[in-house]
């Protein structure tokens, strides 16, 4: 383990606590101009009453469930904050921060969530109102990526401060402490990704199969009982869970960063990763302002000009700074050490890794899920041989690009690690820290997606807009369907850095466990040795087995809601008189509640399973099975998210293709193979695929916090097998419990009376 | 590594070369009982003219398209002959062995699907023919259960036969030599179950789309010029593809428990593990001769009792072996060892976990892929709601079941690794083989679906059935839907046992090599140390990536040969006047012939793929980064294939229950949802799922023969980044130009002009 040869000085100087305070500074700043951004978006005009009626549905709805979500959280938020007491940790004032920025890094995740949710649903009708003026494109489409601005910069400020704050209050102790900071934003970041995956896809699938396949009415009609549920959870999950998610992908890479930082350089390994996201928020800041759309392109072009141009300037300025900040030979930490290479070269390559990643990843996704590139094309041409054609071309769409997306986020792994040489696991870690320079426009680009898609929601229903302002609001929507592949592509590869790092973090983990229990060397090599064995099989295993379970969980959870959903439309198609004609309002209110009661019942399951999994594998089988378990998890996890990712993103845009006039067009057979396809993709890319990033990480932070505790109750004094199987079980029965109970609800389901499932015979 | 302590002499007694003797001969009863229930088989009636010209064709074409591959393969064979020379060896007599043996075991593996196919094709000719008689049900069932059998005593006779032999000839030399014999199964049973899977599932796919979507005609009606394809399907795909893959499964299986029972005892490790599966051809025979058909009961309970009837008969005939042929207590090996357990108990414990195993798998399978259980129905009722939700569910049902079946599988794996004590592996290993003595019962039970599907399909073509006998065959055709799912799980459950005992004996070969070059202990536990680092992580995610893309591959390449299947039937009904009216024969055989010739070309590309993946990333990145890779592919492998397999399962036996009048019954649009369910799962479930199985083992093995290679670049005298890097580089360069070649092929076909692509409008 040769990367800890320079960890000894724990002390940040001086000049450290400086950089650390400009950085905290800076963060600050960004969230200034995440203010001014939200200003300007709330200055625009509201457009018609009715618009702002349907608008307003759509913000109590969003608000209700998110506070909801708030309360069910916090007790679970609470449990978790007095368990981590109970971890080993080096003193109270460790084991108190812990705790304590656990608690933060929860609440600024939630609320960078409910942010982003807040600022969208407020800007979908300010977007939908804008197409409508002269020069509507460029003005709603300004709109919407300034909305992403302000999100993106209250993503990075908050995730920098509290990474900075930590860094300057616990100087030598920051990473046990950043451990609970990103392990807080992990966690809810997870439960917000589910319960608005859950709730989007629920009410969406629910409100498309009574109203456009039993009914026959257009999306979006307002006699459906469930539109407005349908914009709300485009709000909550799309816009409050993906904000959370990147969150908490941004706190989690920093903070691997950071620990390893630390366990190389000492302290003030703890500041250089600090500076590479501070020059981040600045490009983002750039890349936010020079946004401009042109009325000659189309606005993906725009969007990816921008990152480009803010990519290119954060390359440039972090290889200054990594001259400026760091010396130019290991000589500087003993001379024994002159010939390992020079560190500033190093953390600019590494840094420039990240950066190209995000890029490549980019290209990748957009190249897979683009209407204009061959694999969209392809599947959109199997339509005409019928669904399963479709279903079977587009699951080969998203099984390749795993693959090949997989292969570029192991390369950049692969080599900021072989170019790492003694500070290997920290050359991926700052790889990670490159990712994140491109977060701010990240999240500018997302948000954009279901902004657009809301505004297209608020036309529709209101029918205030006409016939060029709705081709606008679609093509901005097309664009949204791209931008947020992408952003899943980012972040599953923000998670795979992360992990390793964390991987690597794992271990030393366990090895200073180890030596402060007295093992002697040899102790800690058999300790090791003991990590290469069928156990270690048998725990990549079970780690590939959580990720399947996962996500059947979730779409199986999506598939019970959106059940309730068509019930609930049903009965009131059925029994209120006057909805289909138009002459009395749906009580749309009564569906919100629905799926806000179902999507939170359902996120318990998955999210016991990914806090209680790792507990159970490293008590029960030990620690060399749990590092197979992460293993297994990030590799499978790896795949399995940007399969269900792209290929619902393929399906997604052939029906757009179809829809747009070709093999047949819009109400052909090809047509109807498609819907079927985007409504197999629906929970695949909205649901279950964007999960198991924050997945991946939970588990790896859990894994890392219990460490210490699995190595304490494996030898030295506190060793009992009694102890370790006592957890162990627990964790299972917890899982087998949870697992049980949704089963159980499914039961339940399939068992509501006959007529309640039965279709109204309205038309 | 403990358990290696007992490994001293390597000399076999006497008495051990008698035993050995014995089971070659208990082997050769085996494959003489096979001939004679052939000989019953094909004694039986063989019903009207017309019937007996449609099975000659199937004949034909079945026959035509193995000779095929038997030349294409050669070549292959012949050039991995020689390969095998250039790996390490201890001496020449090893050397030439394990060649000669990889020569032995491919054409083994090729003799067991050629017989498995030509049996079949005229076994199904007289199931059909005796349906017709009076009392044809149990007639039928005999006559399809009896070819099972004698499959089933062929698979397990040659296996045996081999494996005894090598013991024989070799004696302590025998591990290396049995290497090349389970590699020459493996790799023959890999490329015939990918290229009988993509043939079976591109004619089956391309007549349903021509025929029963386009021109509303049944399914296997003589108009259609795809049928005779689709019935040499059958037969080269899930007879022949079958055999070979449970005889690789068995030879595999075999050899990783002598390598591993020579590590742990010695040469007299040698004979334990022959005794079991020698048993499990008693038990298998009996078995066989038990299954009679029951009136009063359905085809499934009667086998089932079969299975478990052979299964306990095996558990207690190897406890009895056990206590007579191991000693008491391993004090035998040196006082020193007297209180590490008693080796006779361990060895029972563990045959009988594989015993259990299978049957657990068996119930496991039923209750997810059976008609009369909860998550099929489940299925079938989301038919209501239309194809997206039968296609979610589905995949709902496949994760579920891959999740729980991975669970006991690593659970087995697990058990007999913790009882195994001092001779850990060697347990998992023994393990597998108490799944070995199931092995004959599971080819009888396997063979059982497809016979009794052509059976059909002759009936059908023929219309010389009536409605009795109609009835009796579509009975025997379910259950052996069902039947055919538990296979795939037994056979991946081999895979797991034999991959974990020979992940162990590809360290082994690592900690060997090393001590052959004449590195220190300390030097091997740093090598053995760089295994855990990021770059094993990378190796597991590319292992993970190269499952998903092979199965992409799989998958792709049905798509491909179905299309051009399409194309040519439009053809055929266009440009030949009279087919519609029954007039003219349409020309059966070009159809045969497109297919072979796909299919053949197809299955190049992932069989390069499995081959040639771990030389690049074995000799690119280290052995660490191999054995990671062999874990991310074990089980990402395992969850992959059963997903595949048991979702596929589901949707063909939810589309049974509407057409058994639920939910609409035939014709409604629940049931055209079910079929587009059943085509999705048609290649999930006949060419991807089963291939995964000897992908899994033919990347082992490929990896435990080049591993003393790897070594033998990385440290010592030969040492060479360059050369490791160059092979690795030709490997890459070999993989990637497959992938893009058959990538040009997807081209070539969506550009045939689009006249011959128009249906023909003959209705």
């Amino acid at each position: 383990m040769s990367r800890q040869f320079l960890a000894e000085g724990l002390e940040l100087s001086g000049g450290d606590y400086g950089i650390a305070a400009v950085v905290a500074v800076v963060a600050l700043i960004a969230l200034v101009i995440g203010y001014f951004l939200l200003k300007e978006v709330l200055a625009a005009g509201q457009g018609t009453a009715k618009m702002q009626d349907i608008a307003k549905a759509v913000q109590e709805g969003a608000a209700a469930y998110l506070k909801r979500q708030r309360n069910t959280l916090s007790i679970f938020g609470v449990v978790v904050f007095l368990l981590l007491f109970a971890l080993p940790a080096d003193d109270w004032s460790e084991r108190i921060g812990r705790s304590v920025f656990f608690l933060i890094g929860a609440v600024f995740s939630f609320t960078i969530g409910y942010l982003g949710m807040w600022l969208a649903t407020r800007a979908n009708l300010r977007v939908a109102a804008a197409s409508r003026e002269s020069g509507g494109r460029e003005k709603a489409m300004r709109i919407a990526f300034r909305t992403g601005g302000a999100v993106g910069m209250g993503t990075v400020g908050l995730g920098l401060f509290g990474a900075a704050v930590v860094v300057l209050a616990y100087a030598g102790q920051a990473p046990k402490v950043l451990e609970g900071f990103g392990f807080g934003a992990a966690l809810i970041a997870m439960f917000m990704r589910v319960g608005g995956g859950i709730f989007t896809k629920a009410a969406d699938v629910g409100a498309d199969l009574v109203g456009k396949v039993e009914q026959n009415i257009p999306e979006d009609d307002p006699r459906n009982a469930a539109t407005i549920a349908d914009n709300v959870g485009d709000n909550v999950g799309d816009c409050a869970g993906m904000a959370a998610d990147l969150f908490e992908s941004y706190a989690v890479t920093l903070v691997a960063a950071l620990i390893l930082g630390s366990s190389a350089f000492g302290a003030s390994g703890l500041i250089f990763p600090l500076i590479v996201p501070a020059i981040g928020v600045i490009t983002a800041v750039i890349g936010v302002y020079i946004t401009r759309a042109r009325s000659n392109e189309s606005g993906l072009v725009t969007i990816n000009r921008s990152f480009y141009i803010s990519a290119v300037i954060s390359a440039v300025l972090c290889a200054i700074a990594a001259f400026v900040f760091l010396p130019g030979s290991f000589a500087a930490f003993g001379e024994q050490y002159a010939n390992d290479g020079n560190p500033a070269v190093i953390a600019t390559v590494a840094v420039i890794i990240g950066i190209v990643l995000a890029g490549l990843i980019l290209k990748l996704t957009g190249y897979y899920t683009g209407t204009e590139h061959g694999p969209v094309k392809n599947v959109g041409k199997t339509s005409e041989t019928g669904a399963a054609t479709v279903i079977l071309s587009g699951i080969s769409v998203g099984f390749e690009s795993a693959v090949y997306t997989a292969l570029v986020i192991g390369a950049a792994v692969f080599g900021a690690y072989l170019l790492g040489g003694a500070i290997a696991l920290f050359a991926v870690a700052l790889a990670g820290t490159g990712l994140l320079t491109t977060v701010g426009v990240i999240v500018a680009m997302d948000t954009f997606g279901p902004v657009s898609d809301n505004a297209q929601g608020i036309a529709e229903m209101s029918g205030d807009v006409d016939e060029a302002a709705a081709q606008t609001l679609t093509e901005l929507d097309a664009v949204g369907n791209t931008t947020k592949a992408i952003t899943k592509g980012i972040a599953i590869a923000t998670a795979v850095l992360a992990a390793t790092a964390l991987f690597g973090s794992y271990q030393d983990s366990i090895t200073k466990a180890l030596s402060t229990i007295g093992t002697t060397a040899d102790g800690v090599k058999s300790f090791i040795d003991t990590i290469v064995s069928p156990n270690t099989l048998v725990g990549v295993m079970i780690g590939a087995a959580v990720v399947f379970m996962f996500s059947g969980l979730a779409v199986n959870a999506v598939s019970r809601a959106a059940g309730a959903v068509v019930y609930e439309v049903r009965r009131q198609f059925r029994e209120i008189a006057g909805i289909m004609e138009g002459t009395t309002r749906p009580e749309y209110g009564r569906v919100v509640d629905i799926v806000t009661r179902d999507s939170l019942r359902e996120l318990a399951t998955p999210g016991l399973l990914a806090v209680f999994a790792p507990i159970a594998v490293g008590f029960g089988l030990g620690t060399g099975a749990l590092a197979g378990y992460l293993a297994g998890a990030i590799a499978t996890g790896t795949l399995m998210a940007i399969f269900l990712a792209n290929s619902g993103g393929a399906w997604d845009n052939a029906k757009k293709l179809v829809e747009d006039g070709n093999h047949g067009g819009k109400g052909s057979e090809a047509h109807a193979a498609t819907v079927i396809g985007d409504t197999v993709g629906d929970p695949f890319k909205d649901t279950a695929g964007p999960a198991i990033n924050p997945l991946i990480k939970v588990m790896n932070l859990v894994s890392v916090l219990i460490a210490p505790a699995i190595v304490q109750f494996s030898v030295g004094p506190d060793a009992s097998f009694g102890v370790r199987l006592a957890i162990s079980l627990v964790a299972l029965v917890i899982i087998v419990v949870a697992v049980v109970i949704s089963k159980r609800r499914s039961t339940v389901i399939s068992d509501t009376p006959a007529e309640t499932q039965e279709p109204a015979k309205t038309a």
